[in-house]
């Protein structure tokens, strides 16, 4: 499924994540612009755990198939052109399906309103369930 | 040299450039998220006025060459790949060269310190001198 690769694939996430994904920061200058700006790759399979942005965030789907799904409502089904924006304090995750690879671009808003709330893993039952 | 249409090229631009542009907007939510994200496609010697965003932007460069130009800066070549930081209150341009077109996301960021300022066309004489 994947039809290009525009941005970096980066380095391994070490944590908060279920399986093996990449992140490259492309903008992480907060002082002046508010936002950080990122290139992420989830092998298929691979998801981050539940949790929130304090100032939002908006995803660009790139290249493959992914998931999202906010807490409590069903999941979304991703490929490339897909926009999602992600408000403030909505609890989520997002990752590959399970047969494909998917590429992402996350913009974190507001950035300066702080880090990520992490609350743990989208275990294997629950995205099985999803499938 | 396009590899890739990922995002909507969207509707042609009517005030402000020099030549055809398109513009998608995939995100304007400035209330949830104080950015706005959209996609911009240059046709090949096209480019926007001079002007500055009093909250910054970012672009993403996705396909084809452009140039950027900040006012007493020499002209930068973009390709797919390349990210461009424009600080707040910078006055600048961007837009395609000569024989190629050019797309970018951009995303205007502090969206709510409000609109771009504009100083007027990139004349022919100004942007035949970078090419």
């Amino acid at each position: 499924m994947r039809t290009t690769e525009i941005f970096p694939k980066g380095q391994k996430v070490t944590g908060n994540f279920i399986g093996d994904a990449w992140v490259e920061m492309l903008s992480n200058d907060v002082a002046n612009f508010d936002a950080m700006v990122y290139n992420v790759t989830f092998s298929p399979g691979s998801r981050n755990y539940w949790h929130l942005h304090p100032g939002g965030q908006i995803l660009l789907c790139t290249s493959g198939e992914g998931y999202y799904q906010e807490k409590g409502k069903p999941v979304q089904v991703l490929k490339a052109g897909d926009v999602v924006e992600i408000k403030p304090n909505v609890v989520h995750w997002h990752g590959a399906a399970p047969h494909s690879e998917f590429v992402h671009l996350g913009i974190t808003t507001q950035a300066s309103k702080n880090a990520v709330v992490w609350y743990g893993p989208v275990s294997d039952e629950e995205y099985a369930e999803k499938s």
